[in-house]
């Protein structure tokens, strides 16, 4: 049959979903063929593709991916036409029940009191209880690929069966399909988890624990410079440093709120029953920070008071969600609290977004990024602290700022911090999965329990507002972002290796010496390859390590006591002077260029 | 009676301690003859004084304490000879019996089964259970102070009752009690416990917990002017730089050994015996940095490798042992691990040594160290690791290598880290109590233990030798030490505040913000001062906070376009253009000058 028009609309997202649902039955009917005993679960298209869920006795290994695809590929050319269908409910379950298909049954008796009429899709032999829409045949299901096969619990939830689910992904024509796949591999070998472990950027082990990474030293040396550009920026700008402890005895956060609010999220030592000190290792650094405050009287004259710190924090998250620099259990973050008074709260609020946005301009990663006004859900008070009244309050105040600012956001329910409403950056990694990775929040409460006052111009004592901030996010996150980012190829102001001498034999080593030494004694991060290799399977390791500038050194370049440059993006830069040369990387470094 | 000459001579430890011995007694005869029920304890000679510990009732007040000194004045007035006596055991119990004192008599149990004769001193009417040795009569003490009374459990051991002890000091002549009293007052003041509270360099909070002090933004500048400095230091000499998790599962520790000999020390989250992940806060960076080495095969081509880290460390210390920034249950380190092979390991050593010296001396501390060979005690094998020849062999070497500086040390016993020895840089603090601050220890063992492994020369695998070493000791440690050293006033480089900014009226606030504005992004620590008061009070204001620089601003260097600069140490300094005062404060902070 020739192929319907509209299913080969691959626009808008409902046209995708159709297209890739109808690739996702096209799947459950070739694994059907192929493996009768298979039990099916669901189905559905997701954000760049589909998957299916199977409940299979043994899993599926690539061989049988490709027979699965083979078989799908049959379907497409027998190209069945898809026929929509509805049964009253009885009819429904004598069919799924002749298919002996448990998992639809399931599903089924979830709808079924409803009493309304039960559809169906039927391609071919093949008839799947679902509520649609589909394309009009299978025909036009021309380009698709089986992605990947991994266990999921029925429903998403462990105390269930765990099923086999394959991933996979569909486009009308085979260009869009390779497009997809090679930036699906351009993904992969960009993946920090990948990369920055090959980078000699960090690692993990076991015997440490999941969540736990280690920055080896080139992803340490990154951290490091990531660290004082942020601490030096925050001076720049007003913000007094502390440096407070990384727990406290459980009475702290019994006033914050944490040990009744987030006491599952940390890491407790200590047994209050056997009558010991009971400590908390911090989740957060609010109550902390308090305490500077809480150092002196205040008064107006010292608002606003602004507090950072390169603070790490603690979370106590399940091993099994642990991932790379991403998921982990420890984390330092350019935390920082500002007490302000009223009149303050807008201006302070709008040069916090502003640090935060020359933070990710600097670093590249202002295009990538998007606003999430994050609130209470009020249908779940106990997850938070104070009065309806006052969040009301606050999150109007909220928008008023962020709506002068002319910001585009989006409004999230229920995605506020327990104690009041908060702005979040968020940012997609390489997989399009979307993280927070900076956040601003306002804080009506806090100052108030834990007795935070300032004299006012009138001479009466009050609570400051507290704004919670992070100026980059946490540094691990960022550093994979990074990673990701520049494919490992670190602007020269954060690259951990930013010359690397090449001398071209052995006798040159002294002279690549003395280079060195003056390299790193003006502050650049010059390292020297004496290995006695060829120079050109030195220079090749030099790229593979993403170094910025290669100097090689040969008989020639002693003798004339220059320097060869290259460049890892341009090659080679001809000769120059020693001086000239490290005024250059001075010059780019101080400069932050991109590249 | 006249004064016997050999009663006067006050110059070796001994003389010292026989004549403050003597005083001693003299305060319990005070004490007898005022409170005739007061029990006595032991009453011996110390460092700078002495002391005596009584049962009383009632404490001593700063009156009772008066009323004592006078009495002691009396005793020495009354010039009594002091004559020893021996009594056999029986007659020696029935004298202490008829003395009706407990613990005297407790003392005297502990010799009397040895069957030899006990020695007695007599004063007057007071005779004292004694070992000697004494002056020949009282009146040569003829300077003396009573200091303080605090409490002090019988035998030290808190089962036992808390005793009231009374400290005091002695001297031949009243001019060298003045003196001493005067460097006592002076201590008191450095203290950092008390002026770093003062000049806000940190705090201290109940609701955190003891050994947990919170590093407020003047002493959090300092911290990260420190950090940045050694990392500095140590990137150019060749150090690789790690960030590792400040927890691990026990795992790691027992491999390390750590769990089985220093798991009292430790912070323990999670428990065993519920089938709960157990982790613990790291007491060392060793077993941390070992994972760096082990991320790669090594050859002997890769050795030395020099690992740094700022790393901070958790010691589950007693409550009672706190001690502001000096006895602390978490606290930043400058550590490091060097893998050596045996030919590189003098110079390795003596390099570490020569970083730590380079550290001392730039602030200023190198001329109050001294240096402590820390072996092992063979008579307790169980709390270390290892073969005695092993243990031996390496502390031969590291002998042979102190000497080979010829680095003037003291051997201590036992003092060994539990896999090897140690050099430990050891310093006084203002109170003249000495700790480590600086250790340097060599380890053969560890590596094995973890499998670190190299390809040497021969192709053969060898384990590497570790060094492990600080830089400059724990910051919260040397922190205390400069407050101490500088009273507060720290060299230019250190100093949290550089600069401030006076202006003599409000109308001058704009010109001191553009003074301001040019300084801070030159990078230079400047603050202003634009409090409504008399210019002479904020001048006041700025030497009691010990500011290098202040620049007083009026009418005149408004329109002139100067400033008028003053030193805190130096006074008045005169007029001078912002450009070179910028200059002065760049090249004197590029300087590390002491002052």
């Amino acid at each position: 049959m020739s192929l319907n028009k509209a299913d080969l609309r691959f626009d808008t997202a409902e046209e995708k979903s159709r297209f890739r649902h109808t690739a996702s039955h096209i799947l459950a009917q070739a694994v059907k063929r192929l493996y009768p005993n298979v039990k099916l679960a669901i189905g559905p298209s997701i954000a760049e593709g589909f998957y299916y869920d199977f409940d299979t006795e043994t899993p599926f290994t690539a061989e049988s991916l490709a027979a699965i695809e083979a078989e799908m590929k049959k379907i497409v050319a027998e190209d069945y036409p898809i026929e929509r269908f509805e049964l009253p409910p009885d009819e429904a379950k004598a069919l799924i029940e002749s298919q002996n298909e448990p998992y639809k049954l399931e599903l089924f008796a979830e709808h079924a009191d409803k009493g309304e009429p039960i559809s169906f899709y039927r391609q071919g032999e093949f008839t799947d209880l679902c509520a649609g829409p589909h394309l009009t045949s299978t025909g036009a299901v021309k380009a698709f690929k089986l992605l990947s096969s991994t266990g999921a619990y029925w429903r998403g939830s462990e105390k269930n069966k765990m099923l086999t689910r394959i991933y996979g992904t569909a486009f009308p024509k085979k260009s869009l399909l390779d497009e997809h796949l090679a930036k699906l591999e351009e993904a992969k070998r960009r993946d920090h988890n990948k990369l920055g472990r090959e980078l000699e950027m960090f690692t993990t082990v076991d015997i440490i624990g999941q969540g736990l990474p280690i920055l080896l030293p080139r992803g340490a040396r990154v951290v490091q410079l990531l660290q004082r550009f942020v601490e030096d920026e925050e001076q720049k700008r007003g913000y007094l440093l502390t440096k407070t402890p990384f727990f406290a005895k459980s009475d702290l956060y019994k006033i914050s709120g944490h040990w009744d609010h987030y006491r599952d999220g940390m890491f407790i030592m200590g047994d209050e029953a056997k009558d010991e000190e009971v400590f908390a290792l911090r989740p957060m650094t609010c109550p902390f920070q308090f305490m500077a405050y809480l150092n002196q009287a205040r008064s107006y004259r010292d608002l606003p008071l602004r507090y950072a710190e390169t603070s790490t924090l603690f979370r106590n998250e399940a091993s099994g969600e642990m991932h790379g620099l991403i998921r982990v259990r420890q984390f330092t973050i350019s935390e920082g609290h500002l007490a302000v008074t009223p009149a303050q709260l807008e201006t302070e609020f709008k040069d916090c977004l502003d640090l935060a946005m020359f933070m990710l301009r600097t670093l590249g990663l202002d295009g990538d990024v998007s606003y999430r006004f994050s609130k209470w859900d009020q249908n779940n008070r106990e997850k938070y602290i104070g009065e309806p009244l006052q969040w009301e309050k606050t999150q109007d105040l909220m928008r008023d700022i962020l709506n002068s600012i002319g910001l585009v956001y989006e409004e999230a329910d229920g995605e506020a911090a327990f104690y009041g409403p908060k702005l979040d950056i968020q940012i997609k990694n390489v997989h399009g999965k979307e993280d927070t990775l900076i956040t601003i929040q306002i804080d009506f409460q806090l100052a108030e329990r834990f007795g935070m006052l300032y004299t006012d111009t009138d001479g009466v004592k009050k609570h400051p507002i507290v704004i919670h901030r992070t100026s980059i996010g946490c540094y691990e996150r960022t550093l994979a972002l990074l990673i990701e980012k520049y494919a490992g190829a670190f602007p020269l102001w954060l690259a951990p290796e930013q010359v690397r001498i090449l001398p071209i034999a052995d006798r040159h080593n002294d002279y690549c010496k003395g280079v060195l030494d003056e390299l790193v004694n003006a502050g650049i991060r010059a390292t020297m390859d004496t290995r006695s290799e060829k120079i050109g399977f030195k220079i090749r390791d030099a790229q593979i390590n993403k170094v910025p500038y290669m100097l090689v050194i040969g008989d020639k370049e002693e003798s004339e006591v220059t320097l060869a440059v290259r460049s890892r993006r341009l090659g080679d830069l001809g000769s120059m002077f020693l001086d000239d040369f490290k005024a250059k990387v001075l010059l780019e470094t101080a400069e932050k260029l991109k590249d």
